[in-house]
């Protein structure tokens, strides 16, 4: 058995703990938190352990899977509990990922463990996907679509508009323009013809609609380069109708290998839950780290590093044989 | 530069040499051949050589791409040229692949090099995804469908038909059964449901059309279990509108992740060239042998052994900057 520590337990979190009961190979062990461990409410029998202990587990963890934010979780925990573990993380602020990689890279050599970092879909399968197609059709064009998806971040700038109670934001990707993507013309699209955003808002009893509906679509970096729609609906309806968090994309290659010769490969996602979806990912990849830190390899590492094999459970000679 | 030889000149060989131009790391030295080389017309100034004198190239040669076909040519040449070079090939011999793989690996260790097998994108680049998909979706359902692409064994069973003068047989996905390999409902699809058969035929004057169509339509194994049809057009529009090998198809893993949340994962190919697509998968995965008989790798390994970040032109570094 594979020994899984988990450090946070929001949405990423629950959906590892889920995704781990679906793994015969693998144990949740323990999971660490910042919070008052005997207030987390835990979907299986695993312990609950305060963060400040986590040093006194090295020898019970095989991968510590970190479920922190990015903005300011990771950039302290991911060199930190590199050095003590071998560590996968989620870490997705583009910008600044080299740079965290190098971090988490010194302290995991330091530690003599091994750590992934920046793994989910995106970053992550999109990355390999963008990796995989640019190496097989070096002359081409790149496009990605996010969506149908709720964007965290639009839905908190509609809540923050006096007189709204509550709101959730929709991306959604054109179907003309991602039929475009794999077109021979290969078109540049704006990022208003890529997708548009869509808007379900719960206001207080008497608010003036009209401005919020132009306070919103009139939003500059959010929505005003988008078309966007917004509906008013009630709270209950909201949370009944909307309350999940689904997400997914297309990755598109269009490549020519000779004149005139079109090859288009593309990766889609449709998620009923991102969070477990992304906490999948991670668990595949936890194994692979497993093996690849039993194989000796140390430092940091990305999903462009690790053979696809590594991440399922069954034996190579059996993937040859029935995958293949 | 990473020094590339191709054995055998075929729909194959020709795409590898137009995949090389487009790769700026890569040269073509030789391309060696059964034929009298003096026959051959290359599409590049590169000399062709006869295959007995390929021993005499293991020094000029940093990986040779074969591009015999699975059924005689690679049971022989693969583990034989194994024993010379680091290789890559498209075996796709699906039943045979852990014996193919035995002996090219017995081959390339006893001659200290390392050969890649069944590469391509089925078997390939969809063995990839489904492994890939399995390992983060391991509650779920494989759908995997072929098309719209012309499959030369049924138009060859085409053309044995007495009165026919050629033939080409399209093999076409249902839009619906990829639609229901998406739903939540995850339903078992019949053969016959997936895919339809399209088959454009010329015949010889005065011959029985009524008859030729009936026995292609209820030919066992070949037809009779799907919906076919026939469409008769004269020679000269076989050749101009149907003289390519396109291609392509969908690999769909469809799973949950929790009670009722389902999670779609897909990796599509839109191929206007099925060599030559497949021919550019090979070039990317012979540039990843080169980097990892470098490392010290040997033996014989699949696309399932190989990290992608390999197959890119581009640094760890700069891939992870530019593509995470």
């Amino acid at each position: 058995m594979i020994r899984i520590g988990l450090a946070g337990y929001g949405n990423l979190g629950k959906g590892v703990e889920q995704a781990i009961k679906k793994c015969a190979d693998m144990s949740l062990e323990a999971v660490f938190t910042r919070r008052d461990p005997s207030s987390l409410e835990l979907a299986s029998d695993t312990p609950a352990v305060s963060m400040s202990e986590i040093s006194k587990w090295q020898d019970k963890i095989d991968v510590l899977i970190l479920c922190g934010g990015s903005a300011t979780d990771l950039p302290e925990q991911g060199p930190e509990l590199a050095s003590m573990f071998n560590t996968v993380d989620s870490f997705d602020t583009h910008a600044r990922i080299p740079e965290y990689f190098e971090s988490v890279n010194y302290k995991a050599l330091e530690g003599d463990h091994l750590s992934l970092i920046s793994c989910g879909w995106d970053p992550g399968l999109f990355s390999l996907s963008r990796v995989l197609f640019n190496s097989i059709l070096p002359d081409g064009q790149d496009y990605t679509f996010w969506g149908k998806g709720v964007s965290q971040g639009h839905s908190d700038a509609i809540r923050r508009i006096p007189g709204v109670l509550d709101a959730r934001q929709y991306t959604i990707p054109s179907e003309d323009a991602i039929k475009a993507a794999s077109s021979k013309d290969r078109p540049q699209l704006t990022t208003r013809e890529k997708h548009r955003r869509e808007c379900y808002v719960a206001v207080e009893d008497g608010a003036d609609k009209t401005l919020i509906e132009k306070t919103i679509v009139d939003m500059p970096n959010y929505f005003a380069d988008y078309d966007t729609t917004v509906n008013f609906i009630s709270l209950e309806e909201l949370k009944s109708e909307h309350g999940g968090l689904p997400h997914g994309g297309f990755v598109i290659r269009n490549g020519e290998t000779s004149e005139n010769t079109t090859q288009v490969a593309q990766l889609s996602l449709k998620l009923d839950s991102n969070p477990e979806f992304t906490a999948s990912v991670l668990t595949a990849y936890a194994r692979a780290i497993y093996r690849m830190s039993q194989q000796g390899r140390r430092g940091a590492v990305t999903v462009f590093d690790i053979p696809v094999g590594l991440l399922s459970p069954m034996s190579a000679a059996d993937l040859r044989k029935d995958y293949l």
